[in-house]
């Protein structure tokens, strides 16, 4: 999505070779048009995918993955709470995921009510690193007797491998803009679909 | 907002006489089409305020700010993060608040570059209880220069007391469904504008 690359050159910020700070437009000031623009990039990117649900953690996928629900004609949005992991959770489907960036665990937690046999779920979320927050998710939608039918990110950085980890498992998995190195502060991008 | 009241009866759950579960259409599963109502009616309700942001916190009140600055014509959310206590806050503004469902205390952060002096800040939540979030939002608004123009809830619990202690400080206080008492599982609302 070109208008995505060309926000983040012009609003993001990099540190080092491998963090892009979003933080002015998506998960901390929103840049809600925006948003809406991305959904609609998503909605035609899974289209014949048929998502019933979608399927983010929160906090930083939550907006948008509303305006893709929008975008799809209001389906579902379910997120799952970041939980401490000895944290209660009767009636939940539960799975670790790993932060990198902040060397923590986190127990992403859904409650089994709303993820439904037979939901044909697409995941969201705004970043795309190690794959740690995907995978989780899969796991937990496969608990529930679901489908997981695509995963997308807003942004992809490839060469923390974790859309490779994804599509391993059979996942199709696509981004908005995919970041295929970062030197010397400079970003470089895939060609996007 | 009747359509609210009867959704609040319809699919919340009442625990007790305190808490009112709506974790099937805003707070865990979220109905984005409902959201996009209450943004209408955020919008309707403090249209003569002229917000040129909206503020709320991390996660539970994003989808709400953003159906709400759709309808607003598209102005900024900024959502503070949920940071402990002890977190590097560097070039943030932050302030306390307490919990009382869960018994803890957690410092809200907001980077300093996401509110500028003179911006007329909504502040927007899915619940009012005991006020401490919202208390603490005016306080960094206060801390940046900014003006609070008015504090939205989705759904208040007048007998939490919250909305009176903001009131007390000169904040216009508005919200979609007000309850008034839970007794014997029964929620009795105050009357909506």
């Amino acid at each position: 999505m070109k208008a995505l690359e060309e926000k983040i050159l012009k609003d993001g910020e990099v540190i080092g070779t491998e963090i892009v700070k979003v933080d002015g437009f998506i998960n901390h000031k929103i840049d809600v048009r925006f948003m809406d623009e991305m959904g609609d990039e998503f909605a035609r990117l899974f289209r014949d995918a048929k998502p019933s649900k979608i399927l983010t953690v929160e906090a930083s996928g939550i907006a948008i993955a509303c305006s893709a629900a929008r975008s799809f004609g209001y389906i579902p949005v379910v997120f799952a709470k970041k939980a401490a992991p000895n944290t209660m959770t009767e009636d939940a489907y539960t799975a670790e995921a790993r932060s990198f960036t902040k060397g923590t665990v986190s127990l992403l937690r859904i409650s089994k009510k709303h993820i439904d046999k037979g939901d044909r779920v697409l995941i969201l979320d705004d970043f795309l690193a190690h794959g740690e927050a995907g995978l989780a998710l899969c796991d937990i939608v496969k608990q529930a007797g679901a489908e997981v039918v695509g995963l997308g990110a807003a942004i992809e950085k490839t060469y923390q491998g974790g859309a490779a980890k994804l599509r391993k498992k059979g996942i199709t998995v696509k981004s908005l803009a995919a970041i295929a190195k970062i030197e010397d502060g400079q970003i470089t991008f895939i060609k996007s679909e």
